[in-house]
């Protein structure tokens, strides 16, 4: 099989245009770089268009069984050399294997909870990196998904996928158009509503939640509106005994999702 | 006063080489950029050797506030046009502040724990935004203080300041070349020792911690090194329900010392 040397080859350059959301929208792939997202995104029956590899640099075994599987199946390959996948790379040091690979978001039509569901809601938070570390969370605590509300970041964009550590392949990700349709659909179902502010008067520890529910997360700057905030049944707060007076949106996300997840499995 | 329009004037050039390890090592300074952590490194007395501001861009009330009364005092002022500072800068959007200040690192003969004490300790961590991250947690837990041991990620580093909102400038920051030097002292101190692993059997909400104690924190990849593992006395894990095996590193860390925490202001 043929080996690519160039970075200007025409399919390289294709696929280096996933980086930009808008080829994504317009094409409706995504690049899935690295071990760990490619068996993740292969696992959970993610549609492969094409697999780039670059035999010179792939060593880890898992990797290979991987390319070994995809070749015997109706996959597409492209076999390229170490330069031309580092063009490709968004990595400081690649380890050689990528996947394209067809994206699946969903609509609140499809998402059926469970009684012990615990939804993950971000309203328009900016950074693909918290967006990948909270689908991250979402997938330790089983989840039953993340709901993007508004101007969110793309869950498939390349630096996303890499903090989630593929996880966006086996998360549910839902996306909601206005705040107003997912506030509705949560009340017919009958789901929860925990929201989060510093200026909440009770503690996430000390709050009795009910499942299903849906924990309710706002941007990194200026956190939930305010009537997404008057709509909670649960307003909580993490304790703050620091100078600064907010965590990192990722790690709040991480102990307020501890928490409702704790509660649910020690009762 | 004179107000500089160029990228290239000499004393900027100086300034923007704050951005590499090396030349924060040779000067002891370091680059404070924002308002955040502008602020906090004044409030905590930190040695300051230069304010420079784009008056141009420069909106914020409590921002001019900062510029007046540092032009009262003895430190050294350098007026900017916006296009010079967006040059020095490492924001996307630079609100036109910052400053250049003396680090301050200190050794464990510093550290005199009380007997609540919560330290974190990070071992070999690499990404500079982690770090910080997790600097902001432990200043949100009022910790006493980030030991950092081994290779790990410099504080001062610019990514690691705007992270930790300024804490690095509150929260104190101790440097300690080995493991057993860290470990010795400890036992000295009856400090307890709190290990992560996901091979632990107890989960950390299952622990019963003593105080003072110290949370002792793995890199990002292979976690924390054998023999600290086995000197440690309680070895917690976070229960994962998920497909992925692991956290990211500041959302454990974040998890872990809220738990240690909260049993602490239980009690």
């Amino acid at each position: 099989m043929e080996l690519i040397t160039s970075a200007k080859n025409t399919k390289l350059r294709e696929i280096r245009k996933l980086a930009k959301k808008s080829y994504r929208d317009d094409t409706g792939l995504c690049l899935v770089e690295g071990i760990q997202p490619c068996l993740r995104a292969i696992e959970n029956g993610y549609h492969l268009e094409l697999l780039v590899y670059a035999p010179e640099i792939l060593q880890s075994e898992v990797a290979l069984a991987i390319v070994s599987d995809l070749e015997r199946r109706d996959v597409n390959v492209l076999r390229v050399s170490k330069d031309a996948f580092a063009a490709l790379s968004l990595r400081d040091n690649p380890v050689g294997i990528a996947l394209v690979a067809k994206m699946r978001t969903t609509d609140l039509s499809h998402v059926a909870p469970r009684r012990d569901s615990i939804l993950t809601v971000l309203f328009d938070v900016k950074s693909p990196g918290n967006l990948g570390t909270i689908v991250r969370t979402v997938d330790s605590i089983s989840g039953a998904g993340v709901v993007l509300v508004g101007q969110t970041a793309d869950p498939y964009d390349p630096q996303c996928i890499k903090a989630s550590m593929g996880t966006v392949f086996n998360v549910p990700l839902v996306k909601v158009a206005s705040a107003d349709e997912f506030l509705t659909w949560c009340k017919r179902l009958q789901i929860a509503l925990i929201t989060t502010s510093s200026q909440a008067t009770v503690d996430v520890a000390d709050a009795h939640f009910t499942y299903p529910c849906a924990v309710l997360m706002g941007s990194e700057g200026p956190g939930l509106p305010r009537d997404i905030l008057s709509a909670g049944h649960w307003s909580v707060r993490i304790p703050m005994h620091g100078q600064a007076s907010s965590l990192n949106l990722a790690v709040a996300t991480g102990i307020i999702l501890y928490e409702v997840k704790k509660q649910q499995t020690s009762k």
